[in-house]
């Protein structure tokens, strides 16, 4: 069944505005978390703070059915939070985030994993991508024995996490793309300016240059297939990016790259559409999920 | 219940390629036809070929619930069909097009208004444009009597007939705007450059000049709300339409545009799809909709 949001709900979470304040984020929440508990929002079976490295933000949850797991390897989806280079977790408590999108993958049949990675200040770029990598890695050396296969993982990452996933699909922070099939770039920036970085991502990359950091020559020439969205009231920076994506993409490939517009939804409910209003973006995400995974 | 086409239909349909020639044309119905069969293509009561001019084209089908309609006027989904300025015709016999859109649009509890326009050559710029606008007029004069509310309309197009549309939200056609909703501009063009022109743009455009028919200037001040679309195996130049448009709108808005992104599909099987493949643009299409003609 497609899950929908009311319209009045959209209204309010459209009427939110696009600058991400903590005010936002907490009434977004507000808004969504009566939905996500309606639809529940937690797998049946979740594998928690599994180590993926030594570091205390080296920790995933993998999502499952449980009991009712199929003999069939499933595809893996593997979600990466967001969080401004510096905050953020996979897991926030009396908050559906992000234990909603471990329940969607395992409600389409998938095994959901859902990751956290070290922040800002203290590790800054490539650490995010590093991390993405070391992720990965444990996911294909482990992931069968959670009815996951490893010949088919998709990796999505929300804003920061974005970041990252792009930055490790282009190689920035090492690692093998063995079994990645396809990833979801959401709401995140793929060319980073010299000039006229945020204080987040001054915090992140420091001073390194433009062509040092910015994905987007590199995701114009990876043959992972990918799946971006943007949500209708994201920051203007977003937007840009997409913008400057497209023509990009089109002067590569003379053709436009697929862009999930969010509509209606801010940055932050745009991935907390998740499992609550298919349209927005997780329908579509899944679409492409189950095409890139066809066996 | 969300329709979805199966995975290996689609792939048969992305797999037709990009030109719009005749084969691609038969075989996309044929891959499409048995689904819009199963599902019904057509509304419980359709009022053939009502006139709206004097022209044997000026004719336009009304698709309503019949007896099941409701006591408070309805949304009114009007649509203009494609077919290169020379061709095409809002019924095929033997064929769901354009009939399955009436249906679709009766089964969201709208009115669904089907027309035909003049052609080219013996009908040049801006016939077309005019036409949509004669045939919004009769609307307005007329549909109240059938079910649908006159103050809330949506005008959609696809392909030459996302053209007309264009032209006409831009003033090019003459004609009232009062009423319109919303428009749906689904793979066709708004930058019509002097150079390089198609035959068919030469036939119905013929000389004159790109900043006089080019309908992306106007689009970009209109007030009214817009949804485009793309197919993933439109041609080229309807991708370049998306790589301009973006371009142009993020710099006059600092946003970009709500871009459907029809996944899988041809530039045929886009509007194909309505009905029976949900996802690929119908959903997002109905969504739009809903929101503009809320009362």
């Amino acid at each position: 069944m497609t899950q929908e949001l009311p319209p009045d709900v959209i209204a309010q979470l459209t009427g939110l505005g696009r600058a991400i304040t903590p005010d936002l984020v907490q009434t977004t929440w507000a808004l969504l978390t009566p939905f996500h508990e309606k639809v529940g929002y937690t797998a049946p079976k979740i594998h928690r703070d599994l180590k993926y490295g030594d570091h205390p933000r080296h920790r995933l949850d993998v999502h499952t059915a449980g009991e009712q797991a199929t003999a069939t390897p499933a595809p893996v989806f593997v979600f990466v939070h967001g969080g401004g280079f510096v905050g953020g977790d996979k897991t926030q408590p009396g908050s559906p985030a992000y234990d909603h999108i471990g329940a969607w993958a395992v409600r389409n049949g998938w095994v959901g994993v859902t990751i956290t990675y070290r922040l800002a200040p203290d590790h800054t770029w490539p650490a995010g991508a590093q991390d993405v990598a070391a992720a990965v890695d444990w996911i294909r050396e482990n992931i069968a024995g959670y009815g996951g296969d490893p010949a088919r993982i998709v990796v999505a990452g929300h804003s920061a996490g974005c970041v990252h996933v792009a930055s490790y699909l282009t190689g920035q922070g090492g690692g093998s793309l063995d079994g990645v099939r396809g990833a979801g770039l959401l709401s995140g920036f793929y060319h980073i300016p010299d000039e006229g970085r945020g204080e987040l991502e001054r915090t992140y990359y420091a001073d390194a240059p433009s062509e040092t950091i910015s994905t987007l020559p590199g995701l114009l020439e990876t043959d992972i297939p990918l799946i971006f969205a943007v949500a209708d009231r994201d920051p203007e920076f977003s937007h840009y990016q997409v913008a400057r994506l497209t023509e990009a993409w089109f002067a590569r490939k003379q053709s436009v790259p697929q862009v999930i517009w969010s509509d209606g939804h801010n940055h932050v409910s745009q991935i907390g559409s998740i499992g609550v209003d298919d349209l927005a973006l997780g329908a579509q995400l899944a679409r492409f999920v189950e095409r890139v995974t066809e066996a």
